[in-house]
């Protein structure tokens, strides 16, 4: 696990080289079918990517996005309608079944569909009108890392794709950011020492972040066995805020920008709880910063072009947190290889 | 808490005869005007109540349907298109902030939009170009429970009134179903205090019980204090099933239809663990009624019309769940009504 997280700024490296004129003719065939909708259709880390995809698609290209509930066809069998529609599945090893029906249905049914997945050979891949590669490698850690943010990158690409101003310019400079947040390693092991104990934890996050809520808590419950809760602040304050009390470890995702005005509100209400708050943050929030608690990337990730300043904080932020998981992992003497229970394809209707 | 539990089937009965009229009429407006979309908005109890709706609304009409993700519209200001749409909010008070100004935008963008809220008088109803009023009375406890059964029973009338298949007939039978569950109080109540010492536990429920885990993990964060987790059980098993060791106490909605054959795989890996599991079941699936462990409503809920076999399970299944959260609360000593830190209306941007 530890050694796929550290390629990930070469993987990433690899994704912008390989999938620039891929996706430049993906631009050219949306230009002249704009879908009215966009469904996401994925299970697992892949989930998470496409969480993230929900936010950053809606808000980029202002076309409805939802993430689709995959037994309304797998098991219930009954499709929505879905012709003008643009389905993305996203796995890893393109060999989900679930999600791999949902495609195909919604092919069947007229959608457009784009495939985003590591394995160039898959079911997946061959279903999908169109396939957006990852090219992190094969991902032999049943956690998936690298495949995560390359799947993220690859949501990038597809807004792009769909006219969105994503600039291709600061893609390119993500690996260098993702560098930067994997020099905090050391510090980060070290962090994790201290958290050997900890059997629940609360991860939170917001808007383009509120992806990352889930995946620290799932590499947390995957590799470490913590029973992670993860939640948007807001709706934790809707009532899950109740199970707060002295001690408990919260990690929060905040970067500068719109989210941090809540924030910062709900870190004095953790703080009121006398709740164990750690903050994973940038240069570019200097407030949080400079505040106690916080794994402080060293790079300004804020973005002064038409999109929102925290939309290209999300590789990088997620980073500390692979680091936590898998030094935690061995901190606790657990395999985060290879966690109990788990193998690296998971198949369910 | 309790009393409000034990008012559903009178507030039930409530919400049918007084809103069917306007449903009728609601459902003449459609028939010349089908949404393209529907998108649900809401915070807390409420959400769960619009996730259940994400699954019958799309199930029985053929809609997509999207969970809304509203700070997309009140911090990022970026609001999708949504001309076509059907936008739905709901809230118990009619007050949530967030909820609204998701509405609002909506409106002004061309949707149509419709409110579910407990408070004709609210904010909400005045926004909604169309109001279905929950009327459970006024909902005192911080802990919302015949609201979101309320709730629950708005969505099917939503989808009568957009032409979707569900018998007003059935609908009538609800009340009388909620009754049977409510008759296995003294059953969980002792229950209950054998899970006097839960610390943390995890709620799995698929399709149309799937906001149930939801509400009951909610129920039992807010009023027990109990780190609950909810999951499909299909995303359970990508990942977070390594957290369960021997004796977790997982708790699984278990109805008879498709979602059985997985439930029934998932309950055996459940075995192996060593977990403790609760099943969540009514007389009509046969195979988990007669299982060990298991909280059985004394009717059979399924149905045999044009929907799926489980789809009039959720209102009476979520009420053993509202009875063990109270129960618990008080064999823990906390006061179920007033949960520490907690307000009944949350106001988020």
């Amino acid at each position: 696990m530890l050694q796929e997280v550290r390629e990930q700024p070469a993987a990433l490296e690899r994704t912008l080289a390989g999938e620039l004129r891929n996706v430049e003719e993906l631009r050219e065939r949306f230009r002249n079918n704009r879908p009215s909708l966009i469904v996401l259709v994925a299970r697992g880390t892949s989930d998470n990517a496409a969480q993230f995809g929900r936010y950053l698609l809606e808000m980029a290209t202002g076309i409805p996005v939802s993430l689709a509930a995959p037994s309304i066809v797998t098991l219930y069998q009954r499709p929505p309608q879905l012709r003008g529609a643009l389905v993305v599945a996203v796995s890893q090893s393109g060999e989900s079944t679930d999600t791999n029906r949902v495609l195909e249905q919604a092919k069947a049914d007229g959608a457009m569909t784009v495939g985003i997945t590591n394995e160039a050979g898959s079911t997946l891949a061959r279903i999908a009108g169109h396939t957006i590669l990852v090219r992190a490698g094969k991902e032999l850690s049943v956690a998936a890392t690298k495949t995560y943010t390359g799947q993220l990158l690859a949501m990038y690409l597809l807004a792009y794709a769909l006219g969105a101003p994503v600039e291709l310019d600061t893609l390119r400079r993500l690996p260098a950011a993702a560098e930067s947040a994997l020099s905090l390693e050391e510090q980060v092991g070290s962090l994790a020492t201290g958290y050997r104990d900890m059997q629940k934890a609360v991860v939170a996050g917001r808007g383009l972040n509120y992806s990352n809520a889930f995946e620290l808590a799932l590499k947390l419950m995957e590799t470490c066995y913590v029973v992670a809760e993860r939640f948007s602040p807001a709706d934790f304050l809707h009532g899950p805020i109740a199970i707060l009390d002295r001690a408990f470890p919260v990690f929060l995702f905040a970067p500068a920008g719109v989210t941090w005005t809540l924030n910062r509100e709900v870190l004095e209400r953790f703080g009121q709880t006398g709740a164990k708050t750690l903050v994973i943050t940038d240069r570019g929030n200097a407030e949080a910063a400079s505040a106690a608690h916080g794994i402080v990337i060293p790079a300004d990730l804020n973005h002064t072009g038409d999109l929102p300043v925290d939309v290209y904080t999300p590789i990088p932020y997620i980073i500390p947190g692979q680091l936590l998981a898998a030094h935690l992992a061995v901190a606790k003497g657990l395999n985060p290889d290879q966690p109990r229970t788990l193998s690296k394809v998971t198949k369910t209707l």
